[in-house]
């Protein structure tokens, strides 16, 4: 089997956008390596690709779209610009540790409140009284735990000065988020847009830099060259504070116009996810060894997981054989866990294939 | 003339070293974009990355070797992880007035020690007592200023406990830097290395993450997920904290690999530079109308500048008719200067080119 036919099912990077290699031509083809970013071709991709990301991910002109190199760098943002002592973390898994970290380092008083793999979630029960900001991490891509956001709202209604961050990492573009009452929100583009990696995008409202401005006035540090503050006052003029990653924000802007010129774009590629998903859910459910990981309603529609206790580098490698990548498990548990990705990159075929070479293999 | 055959003479991104694109198909055959970062894969390139930047750049075993988004970023992880109050920085221009600032938004107490445009530079004279960190700014790109830094050695005698600090970005890997009294150094790629834009070299030694530690153990913010610390950290096994910009990491060691390939490779480059700097510069002191805008001998081999007063946009116009882009002045000087760049990716026939087309529309 050649390099190109293998099948890339790893939680991120994956397999990319299937119009990734044809605009990294016409990247060469334009130039694009060696134009200016603070030129008008540049500053023309990227207002498109804020106009794309609105339209996209529907969010409201209360939001701004701001750029960062990555998601665990955007994940620092917000804890350095909108927290002063306290933010409450609900812990779910591996990513949602590494945001306490990242408040833990940074100096404040984080709080974990922990939600077991199984558990039914209950946000009006979180006492969240003198927490500035709730950090959710909407899909755990460690344990594929995928959590509900809509009872955010009621919490935003008894707190009304909690600001609440969604990790939307591995689950965008496919999961839905109500920006009304979600301040901030960030993901990376190497997860479900199909894109290489080195971008992060963060959404965040005006409460959210508000915030951040209200803590500089008071002279607390909220971060270096990427505050929300500096990130947004470029972001106003289509710039960024340093040099960018061009090629990802042109190759973004291209991606996000692909999907917004499909017919039935996103709603398509939601319902898709889920008929992918059930697919794979509905093999290991019936597989009398692998169980997914999640046996609750909190499965991961985009990055399942399997329980393949003592076994995932020898399932990893028999897959690899066949030419399917998948990603072994989060650590500690490289090798009790598989994880699939099931991205917008994905199609139907390709779960097939996966399905089709693990009746062989298992 | 078609879009192919632009010549990119911008301070960059500039003109692409010459094997980017074919590297770039090379990493569309190897998936590259879809590879994980923590696999055996990358980590191979991490390894040879590391080593080729130690044999071109004569990095000894004292320092290490860090990425970061850019060199914005790395001017405030330095500031962050080194300086508990007091800085100094050489002002030459624009790229340093930067650093400074860096320093001013992240709460320290910087010094400005101001170097006039044809001042000549006597380090031993600079009154550094409690000073914890000396900025320099070795090639000032907004100015085409280019400074010695031998003279450092005797400070570095003067003040033992100084860690001295030195922006190379607009001028690796042309100037050679003498790692026995430079504690850091940094670049981007996207200059002297033609590469897209996007990834930052950071070069530290252990007593700049010695002082880092010390802070930290003081209680003072080092900086996020990007301080000396967890860098460092993470390099020691090739790894970095986030998923990192793959794409420009493998450029980076293709093409450092290929300027070691070449006989005589850098010492061949550094030739060049300095006979084709010297074509620019013979040029324009003979031009009745654009000096070279510094008169002094700090001329900048990589980056000269042109003073053009209130006709850089449109000298900058009727070059880009030819297919030639150039430069315009960096603010407030925009339509004052045109700068130039003198990369390694620039052959003897491109600014043969650019001289020939000078002639004609000048």
């Amino acid at each position: 089997m050649s390099k190109q036919e293998k099948l890339y099912l790893t939680v991120g990077p994956s397999k990319l956008y299937p119009t990734v290699h044809r605009h990294t031509q016409d990247a060469i083809d334009l130039n694009l390596f060696s134009i200016s970013h603070t030129g008008e071709f540049f500053i023309t991709i990227y207002k498109k690709l804020n106009d794309n990301l609105r339209q996209l991910f529907n969010i409201p002109e209360s939001h701004h779209i701001l750029f960062t190199g990555s998601s665990t760098e955007s994940m620092h943002t917000i804890i350095a610009s909108t927290v002063e002592e306290t933010s409450a973390h609900l812990i779910t898994g591996g990513f949602s540790d590494k945001f306490y970290k990242a408040a833990n380092d940074l100096g404040k008083k984080p709080i974990m409140l922990r939600l077991e793999q199984n558990d039914v979630l209950n946000y009006e029960d979180l006492d969240l009284r003198d927490v500035e900001l709730l950090c959710v991490t909407e899909n755990d891509t460690s344990i594929g735990l995928q959590i509900p956001l809509a009872g955010i709202q009621k919490l935003k209604e008894k707190y009304p000065e909690l600001l609440v961050a969604v990790d939307i990492v591995s689950s965008a573009p496919v999961t839905e988020i109500d920006y009304s009452y979600i301040d901030m929100a960030f993901f990376s583009v190497h997860k479900g847009l199909g894109l290489p990696a080195g971008l992060g995008v963060l959404i965040v409202n005006d409460d959210s830099i508000h915030k951040a401005r209200s803590l500089q006035n008071k002279g607390v540090s909220i971060g270096g060259h990427h505050s929300l503050v500096s990130l947004a006052e470029k972001a106003e003029t289509h710039k960024t504070p340093e040099t960018p990653n061009v090629f990802n924000i042109f190759l973004l802007e291209r991606v996000t116009s692909d999907i917004l010129g499909e017919a039935q774009g996103l709603s398509n590629i939601r319902s898709l996810t889920s008929q992918k998903a059930k697919l794979i859910y509905d093999y290991f459910d019936r597989h009398e060894k692998y169980p997914p990981l999640i046996s609750g309603s909190y499965r991961s529609l985009t990055t399942p997981v399997i329980y393949t206790p003592g076994e995932a580098s020898d399932i990893a490698e028999r897959l690899a054989s066949k030419g399917i990548i998948v990603s072994k498990g989060y650590k500690p548990f490289e090798n009790d866990h598989i994880r699939i990705a099931n991205f917008p990159s994905h199609t139907l075929e390709d779960i097939q294939r996966l399905l089709d070479c693990l009746e062989s293999v298992l």
